[in-house]
This record gives structure tokens, sequence and C-alpha cells, in this order.
């Protein structure tokens, strides 16, 4: 059968490494004006922006536009062997990710692989997943620029202030929706 | 700081390749009995397996004991160069998977790349995608096996079945949940 005309109005562009991790809560690389059709389906309450750079005007017109609040905990890209993704500010992300009130949330950095990468690492930490699974979809993401160094921050993050915070929150055990 | 013990009973292990899609849509390979504690924690209603070989009783049992509701539409394995995606069986798991009162609903084939990464890419047709990032998606969770024969049905399905049936049951636009 012959395949319908498509109306390349109509398609849709997601970020590249754009993906959902749970519920509500996406993932991306850094998003363009042309993933802007796109990102209005999420209906997002937040956007969580990993790197240090100011957005453009024509993302913070887009975002205003769209009633979407913007969180920005800005750690620096790839500058090896100086790579070094900070707990603290881990912490302070993760505590905005887990927030019914930020979500549907995206998070993003530059490329979606190892700062975004590292961040939902740590979620599925307290997912409670097998550090195999864990490293698996941080590779997925990642390739073909994996960090060893990422996986051992995810497998070292010290969650003790974080496991206090969500229990005085009731953040936690992160349920999948039914 | 030293790492907290973990406890090695409360770990969750996912199936390899396991990932929302959507909502309450995910996929995986085929799940083993040391994935039945984490495919509870999902509140599954029901599983799409892809593959013509019965399930082990283990298996049955498990989602008997859940109330999991079983839909098998077997696709022939790897065979190359025999393998052929058939069309109608897609459909048939795409109206499946749609149906909102078989959600949330697990797709798996064996390894969770081929089978289950043709219907996905289907799915995504059905969003509007581009054919850039349907294929970039494809080819995370089929690496390092991927096969442009799978890219090529994706792109070539003939949708007008699916849009009829859909636009008659309000199934489509599927839309991210907020």
């Amino acid at each position: 059968k012959p395949r319908l005309s498509i109306n390349k109005d109509i398609i849709l562009t997601p970020p590249e490494n754009f993906a959902p991790v749970i519920n509500q809560i996406y993932r991306s690389s850094f998003p363009q004006p042309t993933n802007f059709a796109f990102l209005t389906k999420l209906k997002l309450k937040s956007v969580l922006c990993l790197i240090p750079e100011e957005y453009p005007e024509i993302h913070t017109n887009f975002f205003q536009n769209e009633g979407i609040k913007l969180f920005q905990l800005g750690m620096s890209g790839n500058k090896e062997p100086f790579v070094k993704i900070p707990h603290d500010l881990i912490t302070e992300a993760i505590k905005i990710v887990l927030d019914p009130k930020n979500q549907p949330i995206l998070i993003h950095c530059n490329r979606g692989k190892h700062r975004t990468g590292c961040l939902v690492g740590v979620l599925r930490r307290l997912q409670k997943w097998s550090l195999t699974i864990i490293f698996d979809e941080y590779r997925k993401f990642a390739a073909p620029k994996e960090r060893p160094m990422d996986q051992q921050f995810i497998e070292l993050y010290d969650e003790t202030e974080l496991l206090n915070y969500a229990e005085e929150n009731q953040l936690l055990p992160l349920k999948w929706n039914y």
C-alpha cells in the first residue's frame, strides 16, 4: 500500500536524548526552539537546568509564555581531567525533582548524558535499583561517552541527607503511577 | 563519608532494557523471577508478550497472583536473513497497548530490542515524532544489534487501519499525563 503523505508541519521533534524517567519526570539534552512544539505537549510545570550558562531570550520567552518555572543549578561541563559532579548541587536538584508541586518537570543539561545522567542515577539509587541496571541505563544515554567517574559518583553518593529530607516531606518511596 | 550499608534484600532489579515509554506504558526484555519484586511496583494490569514461546509455570503463577492479564502476539525471533516483522500483528499489538483499560501495561519480547523496538517505533509514529528521533530511540535499546530493516519497517508502516480504529475508539492523540 502506498504510504500516506506526511504533513511535515505536524511532525514533533523531541530534543535528543529525551525520555521519561518515571511518571511526569522527564530528561533530555538542551532543548532548542525546534523542540518547543513538542515540549508544550508535556504540559511542564518546571524545567531544571544543570548547566551554568544563561538561557537565550527566545527560551526565557517560551518558558514565560507557557507558565513554566525555571530552576537552575549550574554544574561545570567537561574539562577533563577536571570533571567533578558536585554532591550538594545534586542533592538540591533531587529535592526539586521529587517535589510533586514541580511536576511535570524536565531535567536537562547540554547533551543529556553526564550531569543529567548522574542525577537520574541518584534517583534510581533512591528507587533501590541494582547498580548493574543503574549503570546500564546511564550508559544508554551517555554512549559513546560513558564516564566511569560518573558511575562511581552515582555508586558512592551519600543519600543520608536526602533520605532525612524525603522522610520529613513524605517524598519517598517514589511510586510508579497507576 | 562512609557509604551506608545496603540491605541487599530490598534492592530491586528491573529487567534489562526496562524503560517507561509514555505514561503507564512500559517496555523491557523478557522478565525473569528475579524481576518480579520490581514488577509488582508497576501495578501492571497487563503484559503484552511478543514472542511465540509459552511462559514457564513460575511466570504464569506470578501473573495470576498479581491479577495481571496476559496478551500474547508471538512474532518469530532472529533467523536472519529471514527476519520479518508482521504488519498485522503489530497493528493488533498497538490496539492492545493504546487501550486505557489495559494500562499499566508492560511490552516485552526476548531482549527488548527488535520486536519491542518496532512496536515502540510505530507508537512514536502515531505520536508524530520525527523519524530521526524515532530511530535514535530505537538504536538506544537495540545497540549493538541495530537492524536497518526494523527501522525501515517503522518508517514504512501503514497506519491507515490504526488511525481509523483509534478515531472510532478515541484512542489518539496519545497524551502525556500531567
